[in-house]
């Protein structure tokens, strides 16, 4: 453990329900959303973002999120996350009996244009509604920054820009941020140096880390992570996520691969690879079909050991 | 680069023409064998496994190494390998023109009795007519320890087990060792202490490391071998190479996502991607389909970040 200057333990934040199931074609019903979200809970998981409130047009999939958040049996302990972009999605969270919601902005000019149809700076701007809202309300609400390693429209991405969207976050006062490798374009050496950086500049905050496997160096970008002192990161079951940018290629980190090398190093996780495990399958039946687990079609690498014994 | 103690360069060994078509249900012709070997080169790689001089009815693919090797042009300053099992394939490789052969033993008692019939100690001691043989033909051997993180028939690997087959193959003259991780089993923390070890008790051996991306680890594994100063590593264009153990599972991590994560990092190969990208395409439509390329899925990064400039 030492070795790497690894953390004893992690925090996988489930994004399935979000992040996973939004980019696919096929919707899945009110009863698979919420079961997934019930056994991913009973497997261990401790932070899942349940869906987003966004508008119904922009992404269909999402549309029925108040219905889930209803629905799902709430676990005393268990943060249960949506994603917003501003005041109403915040106010349908709440509504839907939701004390926590992320606000999203990406780090690159031509992504938030795209996205949000606003500057970073705009985008952050108008976030300070919501800011008065929660307070008002007794609502929690975490930072995510989007295209923070690179940009499928804007290419590079400097490091001061994501700096300057933390601070205007840190300034509206949120103390979680997360940064997002929409793109599948971070590399190890960036990660490590970034969580450095960060950690540095905001001691304050808690931060989160979100990886595509796009180019296969999802894990390997966790890694660096851990060995920077992270503690937080997203993962999908299934591997669900594509990227709209580059279709065929690899989503979100499965979380049962994530929980598998996290078993294997030795850094607790508190979630139940076997359970994780059916879940995957049963996405993948629900979908109909397969995406970009690594596990689901090798087999845990325990099992072998275990059945050798 | 100094934050992670990486290397400034490796070299990358195209096992794709042994490792990769072996596994295939494709046969490839001689003049695409050829072709994609020559290709390679010409994009950069030094070292290449060319093919194996076994048995043809135990790998038929493979039955036709001896006249590939005579019909490729030899490149000065490219190593030409070959896998062999004993001193009649040597004797074949020696035929065909190479200079250079890996003989391959598995660390654990069950794998090797499965692949050659002989216990690891026996296989090793074998071995002895080819280092007489190889001496006096001015030939020269490097070995190869397969199953070294784990095998899926004997389950963990003791690391004694895999050091007492290092030091036989050692006390026998072998200079150049290769820890394989056959069944996609090894993790980044067992990678980096097994790395810093061997080098501590084998201060003049060169090391080579040969992963599979089973359970996606591959790059992860990479990294780790790279931070304990590894600078030699297998990779297999398109990622071919598939697990017998797992069906549908990863192959071998391909060489074209090797040589992207190392251009993000900032370490050289020597390898021009973009022909590499184009040797990729042409193996997935030689033998009709994909295998486990993330950037033959995806482009490679710096695409995106050229194009936007």
């Amino acid at each position: 453990m030492d070795l790497l200057h690894l953390p004893k333990h992690i925090s996988i934040c489930e994004v399935g329900p979000r992040d996973g199931l939004q980019n696919e074609k096929v919707s899945l019903s009110l009863e698979q959303k919420t079961e997934l979200i019930e056994r991913s809970i009973a497997a261990g998981v401790k932070i899942i973002e349940v869906g987003s409130f966004v508008s119904p047009k922009a992404i269909p999939s999402m549309a029925d999120t108040d219905e889930v958040c209803r629905r799902i049996h709430k676990v005393p302990g268990v943060e249960y996350r949506s994603l917003i972009f501003n005041l109403k999605g915040l106010q349908r969270a709440e509504a839907a009996g939701l004390t926590k919601a992320k606000l999203t902005v990406s780090a690159s000019r031509g992504h938030c244009l795209a996205n949000m149809n606003k500057t970073p700076e705009e985008a952050v701007q108008s976030f300070s509604a919501c800011v008065a809202y929660a307070k008002e309300h007794n609502l929690t609400l975490s930072g995510a920054i989007s295209t923070a390693f690179g940009c499928s429209i804007d290419g590079i991405v400097p490091f001061e820009q994501v700096i300057s969207v933390a601070k205007a976050l840190y300034d509206l006062g949120l103390r979680e941020l997360s940064l997002s490798d929409t793109t599948g374009m971070a590399h190890p050496v960036q990660v490590y140096q970034y969580c450095l950086d960060i950690q540095k500049m905001f001691p304050d905050v808690t931060w989160n880390l979100h990886f595509h496997n796009t180019r296969g160096l999802g894990l390997a970008n966790v890694l660096a992570g851990m060995m920077a002192g992270i503690t937080r990161f997203d993962a999908c079951f299934a591997g669900l996520g594509g990227c709209p940018f580059a279709p065929g290629a690899s989503g979100n980190i499965a979380t049962e691969d994530l929980i598998n090398m996290c078993n294997e190093i030795g850094v607790t996780t508190g979630i139940d690879i076997d359970q994780y495990i059916k879940i995957g399958y049963d996405v993948e039946k629900y979908i109909g079909g397969t995406r970009s687990s690594s596990i689901l079609r090798a087999g845990k690498c325990s099992d072998i050991i275990k059945n050798k014994k």
